[in-house]
């Protein structure tokens, strides 16, 4: 099997080194509009090729669309246009709502699988690829029922030959969903970080005394920005909500504090502290 | 040296590990009013005995309380009255001015250091105690110039026995910055745990899409209200100042998504971005 993968940045450079690795693709093919990531992703060994698109529609069995939410929502159309009935569209965008109603009505909706392997982290590009990152991670498939049963069954074996579990969901309850456990995540660290830097004239000074616990609240702040405005754009709805809810919890136990009704702050973190369940 | 440890939780705990297995501690005494808590110390082999605080008193040459600040704040006083001109007691809250002040005229205040260990996790009591929690990690000092030379010294010579890196500053200034690189990391984590819970009434469902961004933005919430509570209460003033910044810049991004100027969100988060220079 021929694997086209459209961007190579961590996660089409770690689908890349996956594919090669565990012998399911023949042979993985490089496509990256940015020539320098091109050139760092071959030479790093995450593809075995580098083509145009042009060139690659020509030869490889599956697409994996591993850019931008923005550039999937423009690419997905276009290529659907192309391909014939023998060949597979993946995209792996963090959103899907927008997605999957571009192409809902497209001739070819049935040879594409929207997907969403809940897989990253806060680095970006080819040199972020590692070779595990999907290693008993979830993968979300959209509106499978739109698809062939021939592009779910291929999908099921590619993401399952990275020891990825399947789930399968409605675009519109992912994107509510993901919106609170995964782009709030994103906007509560982005401003943690503009919160800090913005307090400090000596910046040493304050991250001197930063431990661990910043470390991982801040950790996400670190993400790539291209990656995030269009998904923050793609998901405004949900995360729009999500996000007044959060300022909504914060501005309560802000006032819990300021009052010094400590009963009612211990209530709130007690009730916090139930994520512990949830999450085990 | 015979050192006495005051709440064998995790700090105090992992404390009487390292002092043990450094060999600084020829004994060391626990004391902890949760019986529970201290005969597991014992068994876990964090302390050598467990002692009573009015037996305590007669045998220690240093005093380490990591009990919750509103403990420490009730019990420092009464200690300093109790110990001898030879015995030193250093306290290791997570916030400093109030506890400094209290003491600020005591007649012991000499032989008291206001201390407070970069270090700790999302976990709590005596099985939270870890052997390598202190390695290379910050200890704030402050106030140390109304504390005596000998107590300087022997608080140095502890911290530095554990590879920490002592830091001296004023404790207002402590806990100014400390509300935005530590105690506003707590607060931003608890409300998103909340957010999250609340919004979902099929909990499982919500959660199963977690992934790590979710897992590391949200590990704070799991920590203890009842050590929690009391550092927001002691640090009310800074940290509703640093709780309102963070809801300004959340208010700001949220109005960015709303309207759609993806230019300007995207300037807020490459201005976060600079947090990884400056962590790094």
């Amino acid at each position: 099997m021929q694997v086209g993968i459209v961007g190579l940045g961590l996660i089409g450079g770690s689908l890349g080194l996956g594919l090669q690795k565990n012998g399911f693709a023949d042979k993985v093919i490089g496509i990256d509009a940015n020539k320098e990531h091109a050139n760092l992703a071959l030479e790093l060994g995450l593809v075995n090729e580098i083509l145009s698109l042009v060139n690659a529609i020509n030869v490889c069995d599956v697409f994996l669309l591993a850019i931008p939410v923005n550039g999937i929502s423009k690419l997905l159309p276009e290529l659907l246009d192309k391909i014939t009935d023998k060949q597979i569209v993946i995209d792996l965008g963090s959103t899907k709502g927008k997605i999957c109603s571009i192409v809902e009505s497209h001739k070819n909706r049935a040879s594409f699988i929207a997907a969403h392997p809940i897989a990253g982290t806060e680095n970006s590009g080819p040199k972020a690829a590692i070779g595990d990152l999907f290693f008993y991670k979830k993968c979300i498939i959209c509106n499978s029922q739109q698809s062939s049963k021939t592009a779910v069954s291929l999908a099921k074996k590619i993401f399952q030959s990275l020891f990825m579990e399947l789930v399968f969901m409605d675009a519109e309850e992912h994107d509510l969903h993901i919106a609170y456990v995964s782009h709030l995540s994103h906007v509560s660290s982005f401003a943690l970080s503009l919160t800090a830097l913005s307090m400090e004239t000596d910046e040493k000074n304050i991250f001197n005394m930063a431990g661990s616990g910043f470390d991982s609240t801040v950790r996400l702040a670190k993400s790539s920005p291209e990656m995030w405005t269009p998904i923050f754009e793609q998901n405004a709805k949900f995360l729009s909500k999500s996000i007044a809810s959060y300022i909504e919890q914060l501005t309560l136990l802000k006032q819990y504090i300021d009052t010094n009704q400590l009963h009612k702050v211990n209530n709130m973190l007690t009730e916090a502290n139930k994520i512990r369940e949830v999450l085990n």
